[in-house]
């Protein structure tokens, strides 16, 4: 499950109680997979490797308080329409998702909305680098699989899931390390440059 | 001024009255740089010539009441780091900001963020294409400015705003139409390809 800034869930009628932006214990734990790819953006950011953004949640505001110094007092949390990261790496449009899971065997694709598998569709189109950055927490290994890959999946085979085995075949496993904690952009040059 | 999806001013202490996102005839007015510039990209979208989309607004969530259907009832409006815009556009990294002003004399460059200016610096060191859209709207006028010349000028000049003169000889008019509304994609494509 993909995390918001600050430790909010991506979950759009969630269930648990939440986790709020003011909890620093969370978000500084240094686990899951999103502040691994925060933290590795950040690392490429500093050393300007390549600027990498997590885009912000969008969020429906329907009533601001404007005499408590704009304090939004109604809003909810909307789908994303496309996917979470954007950016450029050696002059290319770099467009990719993550997602992780506690599961040995797959990854279920439910949470993937047909906007985001139609943006990734059109980022190839328009010549941009597409990708999902997958995470089994469970085994502790993180994939990149191409846009490519899992559309052409999805074309084929009329699954709720991808299977572990498959992404560990098409996949290509990304490092995991300190500076950077995720070196995907390392696979990302193996991969399209 | 930059208005927010669903019309919400960009303004992060707002003094006016708040317009509210369920303002249906303030959203499809139909004016405003920012309705003009997502009027324009749904159509390059739609066309398949570029994929752009505008970031949304970063919000910091503080309290969600997850009792009721997972309703924010406690954030606030947070400074966008970067810009407004990006996407790709024949294989190219494209990321913009919007602002527009009703003076005819000068575009005031206070509202303009360090982080942005930062943003845009590091969009062109990695081959990106960066640039503002500024529209004078007392003028019916709008200009795409290279942030080469914005950083050029902020470099030079210890200035509050942006001169109208120097940005009519220095950026490029961008040409108003019904489809696109602002076809902004025909600068981007003499200027830099």
């Amino acid at each position: 499950m993909v995390q918001y800034p600050g430790g909010i869930k991506k979950n759009y009628l969630p269930k648990k109680k939440p986790i709020l932006s003011t909890s620093k214990g969370f978000k500084n734990r240094g686990m899951g997979l999103e502040s691994d790819i925060n933290a590795s953006n950040d690392f490429y950011n500093s050393e300007n490797i390549a600027l990498i953004h997590k885009r912000p949640t969008p969020i429906n505001v329907v009533k601001v308080d404007y005499q408590r110094g704009a304090k939004i007092t109604h809003a909810y949390f909307e789908k994303q329409s496309t996917t979470d990261y954007n950016g450029v790496f050696q002059k290319r449009y770099l467009d990719f998702e993550a997602k992780s899971t506690q599961s040995k065997t797959s990854l279920p694709i439910s949470n993937i909305t047909t906007h985001q598998v139609e943006h990734l569709r059109r980022v190839i189109e328009h010549g941009g680098i597409a990708f999902f950055i997958i995470g089994f927490e469970a085994l502790s290994e993180t994939y990149l699989l191409k846009a490519e890959d899992f559309l052409a999946f999805m074309a084929s085979a009329k699954r709720q899931s991808l299977p572990y085995r498959w992404i560990k075949e098409k996949g290509a496993a990304i490092p995991f390390g300190m500076r950077p904690r995720l070196d995907y952009l390392k696979v990302v040059q193996q991969l399209y440059f």
